[in-house]
């Protein structure tokens, strides 16, 4: 396995940086900030895929699949979203190539220019609701319900892997709706969506809130969000979802006949979360030994490792080993059972703490007599010996205490780090010394947040949903304001 | 539903692009040969898939993600590949935009001009080939069975939906093995796999063989493939599956350790399919009414249409309808009922067909009295009517029947449009007649293959495997051969 991680109070960026290359989770490629997501990393990914996909469904989304290429005229119909995405885009200018004349590699061919460029999607609210417009005519065709898993490609100028790459993994959410009030409703329902899949499978607790004006998706009214702690204080954004008023609607007169026999604009919402996921994954559960999985997204829940010495003690404690494999999958729980030769058992309990499965077992010739294996658990390390009889039930027991536990933990940790203010002097020094999230009264201007981030390099991660009102007086400019909002330096 | 759909007689090529449309399967978009897959498209793609994926796996492969950008230089780096993919193509050429001096919109910023061009992936070797170098040292590193699910884009001229668009969805495999043999082996065992979910699941008869040297992938040394045939008579490729030989290893310099300490290149296999499948699976089994889909595709396998008078009746059917909905639904039989008051029923049943939903059950006042349903199959259109009692029994077989008849159907037509003939006037007379599969003695030659395409439009779809040896003369040159090869106009 190479050398030890560096530990997170080393350097915190440069552990997180080594551990997602050492558990074979991602790697650069070599294209500039394009990522390489290896089997084991996107296995994460894909059960996570898996379960948001289900619960899209259960909430009535069906998936469908629109082009990667925006030509560059749609960005400019919907004014603020072409500030906010068609600046740092990958444009495709041309379509063939041709041999180069010296006859040294291939060259663009200059006759095959595109007529009008076309941006490779960093989002897809323009494309499809261009789509939309030909999809709509009448109430009858609402709500239109439509996710889509795809790659989008923002051009970052400081990539990190999972957490900020120039190509990246997401899906995003774009319904089209007859009301207001159901258009909100459905943006408000994906935010609790995202929180709960974020809580219950990632293990991450998150704080549910809406974003102030200058923190809002480009061309959106009200974004909702979900705001993930990490371990070095630092806040996480882990999803997003818009309201967009009839702003797309009227950008792509995208028009309804009402019940009445009227005409009125589509209301929309656009949602959203990323391989960024994978970040908040990581970051909140790994320690110093490597990556600590929780056991529903674990593509390995449970590593056996055989201890022996020559093939026929191998061969007893496999046959051994067997009923117990068999079992365990009977019951819809991922086994391997590492049997390699070519690697020492001390190799393989580093390899599988690293890589973060959640429950080791490990059998060698004595528990063979005594009728044991020896269990231990990731998140704590801790090992038992248990009797045969009961070790599936205990193994089935300890993946739901793994989840609860590694939640918990983020859950505490995040409830000691959410610091009430009242003067910024001690917003600056929390911010400093202790980190996390910092809960103060802001007075709800641009200027006062915009002064408050060049100051500290905090932002207004999120005003908490549903909104707890409480009179006070803005930390900066003693104006009087009705909410405290949260504020933490973020990735 | 608006008018008829053209039928296939009248011009079978209009009635696929209409039943693309009608269907709700898939739509072109604003961007010349892009496509939109409707989400009722994408749920049968999904499907696909879910099996698909499902086989991968049991076959001993795991997914990840490679970069969807390729240096221009990856391409020049192996001779044969460059020439059949860097040519039509998305280039790349600059990473931003800006609002244009004149205020009217947004230009390319020129001097956000990339050093080196990027190419929108046609496909994946070339970068996968330069992040093996990095992932392979030694034998123990081998096998890496890979496979991704990703968009691909080719700068088609002329496109139709599914058949051929600029952008598509497929998967990937990407192997690497320590020996020929083994990677060889891969290679075909891959084409079985598609031939299995070909037939197994689209109720599509294909034909197993390997290409001629001419048709290869640019740069496999051989290529397996399977070759269904449609209703017009034309073939239509539906995956292929690739020897590379050590050609990406030798071009990405990618070597490893063997077993006795020395060094030698990486074997390389790759295979793929695509939406494609989708235009195969729509012009196999549909006729003049719309879609027929084999049920185990079907994103909606059973429709219950209720035919009634003012709510009351509604609510008496709707409350007799619910325990076989759920009993259904148990089985894992995918149900919709359908009591929208906005269409009647004849409406619906005509929906239902054009979208090949392959059972439909309806009941009325009368059924209700009698404690009956009338059940409609789509593949044959015939009626029974059913005892209450039986009607989920009758269901599950008749969807076994239906995946089964649709195949042997399709199978029949194959089977008697495979014609043996000795001489090059009957090839052309055949061809022209009746179409399909033509099974004729060819020299072997390049330049004999190269004439028969350009005086009649016919390739040589595959040499069939495993070969069936017979001694003859090519039916063009006279010169000796040693086995049939199948030709065929196609897709």
């Amino acid at each position: 396995m190479g050398k030890k991680l560096t530990t997170r109070s080393e350097d915190y960026s440069k552990w997180y940086n080594e551990l997602v290359v050492k558990a074979d989770l991602a790697e650069n490629s070599g294209v500039r900030g394009c990522m390489v997501i290896k089997p084991y990393g996107f296995a994460i990914w894909e059960k996570m895929q898996a379960q948001l996909d289900k619960m899209f469904k259960e909430t009535g989304h069906e998936n469908a699949y629109f082009p990667i290429f925006i030509p560059k005229s749609y960005f400019t119909k919907e004014a603020s979203h072409v500030e906010g995405f068609a600046k740092e885009c990958a444009v495709v200018t041309h379509y063939r190539l041709k041999n180069a004349e010296d006859g040294n590699g291939i060259v663009v061919d200059e006759d095959a220019k595109l007529e009008e460029e076309l941006i490779v999607r960093p989002t897809s609210e323009t494309i499809i609701w261009d789509t939309y417009r030909r999809w709509i005519q009448s109430y009858r065709d609402l709500p239109i319900m439509v996710n889509q898993w795809a790659n989008v490609v923002r051009w970052e100028m400081r990539t990190r892997l999972f957490l900020r790459t120039a190509e990246f993994l997401w899906q995003e959410g774009h319904t089209a709706h007859a009301t207001r009030e159901e258009a909100m409703d459905e943006a408000e329902q994906m935010m609790h969506v995202y929180a709960e899949f974020a809580e219950d499978y990632m293990g991450v607790p998150v704080i549910k809130g809406t974003k102030t004006e200058s923190e809002r998706f480009a061309g959106a009214e009200e974004t909702f969000c979900i705001e993930a702690l990490m371990q070095d204080g630092k806040a996480l954004q882990s999803g997003t979802s818009h309201f967009l008023g009839q702003n797309f609607a009227k950008a792509f007169d995208v028009k309804f006949a009402t019940k009445d026999g009227k005409q009125d604009h589509v209301w929309a919402t656009s949602w959203g979360v990323s391989t960024r996921l994978m970040g908040a994954l990581i970051m909140t559960h790994s320690d110093d030994n490597g990556l600590v999985l929780p056991p529903k997204l674990a593509p390995i829940q449970v590593v056996i490792v055989p201890i022996y010495k020559g093939m026929d003690q191998l061969d007893a404690i496999s046959e051994h080993v067997d009923p117990l494999i068999k079992e365990l999958r009977s019951k819809g729980i991922s086994v391997k059972y590492d049997s390699r030769d070519t690697h020492k058992p001390g190799f393989k309990f580093n390899e599988y703490e690293l890589k973060g499965v959640p429950v080791r077992v490990a059998i060698g010739q004595r528990d063979l007599e005594n009728g044991t294996f020896e269990v231990a658990r990731r998140d704590t390390l801790k090992k038992e010996t248990i009797d045969a009889n009961v070790v599936v039930e205990r193994i089935s027991s300890l993946l739901e205490e793994i989840q609860e536990n590694i939640y918990q933990k983020a859950l505490d940790y995040r409830e000691t780090h959410i610091t009430k203010v009242d003067s910024y002097e001690d917003f600056k020094s929390v911010l400093e010394e202790k980190g996390g999230f910092i809960s103060a009264h802001w007075d709800g201007t641009r200027e006062t947040e915009e002064r408050i981030k060049n100051e500290t390099k905090a932002t207004i991660r999120c005003i908490p949903f549903p909104s707890a009102k409480e009179e006070g007086k803005c930390m900066v400019t003693g104006k009087s304001s009705t909410q405290r909002v949260l504020f933490a330096r973020a990735y």
